[in-house]
């Protein structure tokens, strides 16, 4: 099976971790969101603050000792999913459980074709107060879309994305999104997606379709 | 003059910081900034990955030993915009300087009406490989079409967002995201935008249509 990478990565640059030390990484990862939150909410004293940050410069050159040159990829692929550039990359800004920025997303590809996340976003991604920010919600729609659009294998680039905000998304509680490849037209598929809240309502609903690279398409059998 | 906050914030949960205390936070939040990179690319050893986490744990524990109920917001608005909750959200995930998820992204109200927001995103925010991730180019739009609607002061939440992803847009390098408001009717406001890049191509148009509440439109003057 050939490791379906999008044209731009050069598999030289990237590093493909192993199960053991992704584990150990998205630890540290987790622990910075926590941090993360912390940051937003601490209410300590101005020195305290800028000891704090003191700490943290510390630790970053710790970390900085031995760089990657890119972010890096597992060495398999997420459940569900085929081998791609977009189910391998651990520090994706949405799904990436190795970027401290993500929520991380989760991705759960169902037997009928659908997929459904189930995420929980907490005050770091708050936008109207008590509610989650419209463009992170947008973020995890992209994500999710073009995930769903490569279920078949074929990585696609987001080509247009239209959200629907029907009423506010709460913080703090269980999200649920889900998403369905609606058709598929040469080069070209379409998604659909809703995020619904724990009453069941949908709070916003998004389409979008992806292109496929010409020299990715599958080749044609005679 | 009144600070239009959204109706749901309660000011009596909300602290208000000046900003000597805003410049303190935010040197931290750019300090954690500078470690989430490292988290997303450090080359360091397992154990020194774990010993990392257990510091990073215990800055953590610092930090919350005071917390805020939510995260703060600006005792005045960023230049240029009318008092609002939009405009003195600090911990915003796309513009608030004491958010270590934001980038943050800047905003400024030109003469013209128009407005400009300059920014470079790193390793960070990439999506397909060496490029910025679409659903954060989304959320990044979201914010400063939102921003560059409530210019009149009138705050609205997002209705509709609208992307069209023209070329890739590059990591690593100024992108320039220019915004105007094109119809206002009503209780709704219609705003557009492009980014483009360093070769002054746009890369991605967007659309967004923001209603206000009903009891936050200005009364009629007889």
């Amino acid at each position: 099976m050939t490791t379906a990478l999008p044209p731009t990565v050069n598999p030289k640059d990237r590093s493909f971790l192993g199960e053991a030390r992704v584990a150990e990484r998205a630890r540290l990862a987790e622990d910075v969101r926590a941090l993360i939150d912390a940051v937003v909410l601490t209410d300590v004293p101005d020195d305290e603050v800028a000891a704090v940050a003191e700490q943290v410069r510390a630790l970053t050159a710790r970390l900085n000792a031995t760089r990657l040159p890119a972010p890096p990829m597992a060495d398999t692929p997420l459940d569900g999913l085929p081998a791609s550039g977009m189910s391998m990359q651990l520090g994706n800004p949405v799904s990436g459980v190795l970027n401290p920025v993500a929520p991380p997303v989760p991705f759960e590809a169902l037997p009928d074709g659908t997929v459904r996340s189930v995420f929980t976003l907490d005050d770091v991604y708050e936008g109207p107060p008590g509610l989650v920010h419209g463009g992170v919600s947008a973020a995890i729609f992209d994500q999710v879309l073009g995930m769903t659009a490569g279920l078949s294998g074929v990585p696609g680039f987001t080509a247009t994305l239209e959200l629907r905000y029907r009423r506010p998304t709460p913080l703090r509680v269980p999200l649920t999104l889900r998403a369905e490849i609606t058709r598929r037209e040469g080069r070209k598929s379409w998604a659909e997606g809703t995020i619904t809240g724990p009453d069941g309502k949908v709070t916003i609903e998004a389409t979008a379709m992806f292109v496929t690279p010409r020299h990715l398409m599958p080749e044609q059998t005679a």
